[in-house]
């Protein structure tokens, strides 16, 4: 590796082992993958420059939204009650997910949150 | 209960009883909200009428299909590695997930075929 491949490879590194991206990024990601953050990080900067490094951070608040959303549209089994058997509406499912997505913002963690989900689910049900 | 509703009632049990809306809705949804099957009898009872009842199981195959898919999604975190990293194209991603899809409805258990779709997006990037 030549210098300037070094100096790239430094500053890449820095960046990915700032708090945020470890914290939000390389070690969720890597252990959902199942392996090492040292391999996650090296498949990071393989395949992103130093401007997409940078440029991405900002994203990652709306992919997590947008993550948690499919993630209870999933666990809440709502592709089967909205989509198949029809007794949730659209409309109803969604203000469901948005006010459990609000509660994971705040801090609230996913478990606690999705428990409750279904208790909206039953009520709204029964 | 007059007779009549009693009947239907009867019916209606008989069909969410067979074997396959037995297998592929009421106990995995029940176990999932967390309720007892017959907590969730009645509540499709309550929300479907006969002829919903009768229509309904044909979709289920390609529900299972699209909640398969939604789940991968999620597990494999391709929502991050696609649509914000960009580092796995789209076309990709799906490719990788419409093969572990067949591979589930041939029967695989998921948890396998996650382990294997998290070595095919390793793979890919790698």
């Amino acid at each position: 590796m030549d210098e300037d491949q070094e100096l790239l490879e430094t500053m890449k590194l820095r960046i990915l082992r700032s708090f945020m991206w470890r914290e939000d990024v390389v070690i969720p990601l890597a252990e959902k993958l199942e392996i090492t953050t040292e391999d996650l990080e090296q498949i990071l900067m393989n395949h992103l420059d130093m401007s997409s490094l940078e440029a991405i951070y900002p994203r990652f608040e709306s992919a997590r939204t947008k993550y948690f959303s499919e993630k209870l549209h999933s666990d809440l089994r709502l592709c089967l009650l909205c989509d198949v058997l029809e007794i949730i509406p659209e409309e109803e499912a969604n203000k469901i997910k948005e006010n459990l997505v609000k509660e994971i913002s705040k801090g609230k963690d996913y478990e606690t949150t999705l428990k409750n989900g279904k208790k909206q689910v039953l009520n709204f049900l029964k």
